[in-house]
């Protein structure tokens, strides 16, 4: 074994590692060195995760973040869409159960004459994710190279896509090591990750739907407010035009929770109709997206403007457009029956009357993957169909015997141990539960609202 | 990239990472799945490394220090030294410059009646190791087998071998790994290190020399006494008899530095004669052996017979059979210009009359790297005949223009980098120094003394 870094660079790994390890500030040119050193093969593993865990424990400084996010973003491409005059927006979630925004964000920030590039990920763990959602879409392609997704922005200012092999591919290799070494869970590397991603989408602006509570990565909101302080000033510092929304994640947003059933849920949303949760965040979210775009000079003018745009009924047809560029079959906007339905339901019964007092949300999120809707490992497949339905949510009055939520599901056994989970999530009390805010708090705090 | 930890027990590597990482404590069959699974190679490097920086940054507690230590201990031969009816007791030294009291301590503890299974290191950075001084006598061979060895024991009670491939493997692996990541710095590391390796010899009672000062790795009392009470608490665990002398490495031991020179020195003190400093030390921790071997009822007891057996010649009797019967040439003890001899030598004059106020220690045990006796790298090889002998030390007066120290050196080029690093060592001022003890501190500090 030897210091593989030396021979490549003045700079070596092993001093890079000791001076996190004794807590020391690293300088751009160092962090560059291990981002770069790393992506091309020229540090070890073994140095970078030594590394990885001296950075978890000892943390970064802002200016050190700024630096991993930087190096990160700069090993693959970043897009230029200097070819649209407009604004280039875009909003990114921590990740939740029932969180599917951005179906009806970008859409609607499109509509609003935005040019929305939005580059999602697939679900992992409990939480969902939006290429599984739009692939419930029969025919709707994630994939599409980049030719082509700049073609859908041109042709409907708004496009969906999954990650490719041209962006950020130093963080495909950190973050596979993170998974395995135990250093995910540090906001710093969080900060890192994300960031790079979405600035090599070559925004002007971003707007952060950080989550949490019961159903989010952050449970409490210290440490999402962190994060989101973290992500705001890293994207400051890169120019760009940046907000985070502390939201609530305590239980599941919205009433459907499943991919088909999400998609479901977009689409009466972008009619004007859904449930009042999903559709006040989602013009909260758009009203942001819309000022920091310019698209209105006060937040309460792009929440205005949001809630006409969806009135008019024209983000439903950029969605509909959009999915019809990407592949999509357009009639299943207007008939839901074309998109995947399971093949048997099943109630959850309320076992007594009283008040819905909490929804234990990661219990709901897992009970989806148990169905088949998720995934635990990476290579899993997803049923789209599958998923369930709230009845009641928190501070909902409820019967003895009443329907709390439905499994939509494909197999009895998966069927039993998810209708098991959802059982233990639902907390009856005699009393209504004290009221909560959708949204926690906006950062940076002096931002006009 | 995969949790190779996963498929080969129930413990997953991940896991213990995780745990250790937001400081917990680890079980024993945790940290012994770590280490079996990283000597057979079923966890990977980077998992280990991972694991290696969170345990430098959290800490180890006792317990885990000696489920650790026993780990590695056991990933090898432990010898069983049961045929000796004797005490089996040894010595391990931290480190400095001029520390070769290795060469006196086997013979004279052998000759008190102990048995003195030795298994020794080589130098490595400023500090000499007793392999490469061992070496210089012509024809001594540090690489016998394990069966030779015991040989050796039984026909006088001493020998004195390097690590073979038998003896905790686990370490080798891990220090390895610890040398390139930045984790060599931890004491619960370097505990479990170090008394994997001496608990292997099969002793019954280890007397450890802890160096602290400008010459030793541990630059602090405070640090020293950390790194002594831990592997005082860890030998105990493990039911040996154990003691450590915190000991002043803020000059060089004794006057001579480097391979040959040391090796003559240690005959000189084996004769009864020699600079005071060296035989006080050697007294004290012979006593010690002596003492925890039972054959001595008290320490003062122990430092009479040490005294004794050195003045009897039964020491230097001891030491001429060892080197007989590992090859080496015994006439090079009667006439020491058998001893490898440098070709030139050259002295470093006091630029100014006073007392000698300090001699910064790892800058002579650098200048004798320098001048080929030390390694700096694990490849490099030794130079026997360079060395430094002093002529002044601590608190002797001197005049101007006189000889503070004489380079033996092979080389111009390297004698006049030697030299310049000498001459920046010694610091010559009006008035005395305060006195410094040798023996700082004893652990445990209610051992009888």
């Amino acid at each position: 074994m030897s210091d593989s870094g030396e021979s490549a660079s003045a700079i070596r790994a092993i001093d890079i590692i000791r001076k996190k390890r004794d807590g020391h500030e690293l300088s751009p040119s160092e962090i560059a060195r291990l981002v770069d050193g790393y992506t091309h093969g020229e540090i070890p593993d073994y140095q970078v995760s030594a590394w990885l865990m001296a950075a978890l424990l000892r943390g970064l400084t802002r200016a050190e973040t700024a630096a991993l996010t930087d190096s990160m973003l700069h090993s693959g491409q970043v897009l230029d869409l200097s070819e649209f005059p407009a604004a280039k927006v875009d909003k990114h979630s921590t990740g939740g159960v029932g969180d599917k925004t951005s179906l009806v964000l970008a859409p609607v920030a499109a509509a609003g004459g935005l040019v929305v590039p939005m580059i999602s990920g697939r679900g992992l763990g409990h939480t969902g994710g939006t290429l599984d959602k739009l692939e419930s879409i029969p025919g709707f392609r994630v994939d599409l190279p980049i030719a082509r997704f700049r073609e859908v922005l041109r042709a409907c200012g708004c496009s969906m896509i999954g990650q490719t092999n041209e962006i950020a591919p130093a963080d495909r290799k950190f973050y596979s090591l993170r998974d395995v070494t135990g250093t995910v869970e540090s906001p710093f590397l969080i900060c890192a990750s994300i960031m790079s991603k979405k600035l090599a989408e070559g925004v002007d602006a971003l707007v952060l739907d950080v989550k949490t509570g019961s159903g989010a990565f952050m449970k409490t909101e210290e440490d999402a407010a962190f994060l989101a302080d973290l992500m705001v000033e890293t994207g400051q510092r890169m120019g760009k035009k940046m907000v985070a929304l502390i939201t609530d994640m305590d239980q599941p947003l919205g009433l459907r929770v499943g991919n088909a059933l999400e998609v479901e849920e977009c689409i009466e949303i972008l009619r004007g109709k859904g449930p009042e949760d999903l559709r006040q965040l989602c013009l909260e979210l758009a009203a942001w997206m819309l000022h920091l775009g310019g698209r209105a000079a006060t937040v309460a003018q792009g929440r205005h403007l949001a809630d006409e745009i969806i009135g008019s009924g024209q983000a439903l047809e950029k969605f509909r457009k959009m999915v019809e560029l990407q592949g999509g079959d357009p009639h299943a906007i207007d008939d839901l029956n074309r998109l995947p339905q399971a093949q048997r339901s099943i109630d959850v019964l309320s076992p007594k009357s009283g008040f819905v007092s909490t929804i234990q949300c990661e219990d709901v999120g897992t009970a989806c993957v148990v169905l088949g809707g998720g995934r635990e490992k990476k290579e899993d497949s997803v049923d789209p169909a599958v998923g369930i339905v709230l009845h009641k949510k928190v501070a909902d009055r409820v019967a003895a015997g009443e329907s709390l939520c439905t499994l939509h599901y494909n197999s009895e056994a998966r069927a039993a141990q998810a209708k098991h989970l959802l059982e233990k999530s639902y907390q009856i009390a005699d009393a209504l539960p004290p009221p909560k805010r959708l949204v926690h708090r906006i950062i940076p705090a002096t931002t006009s609202n």
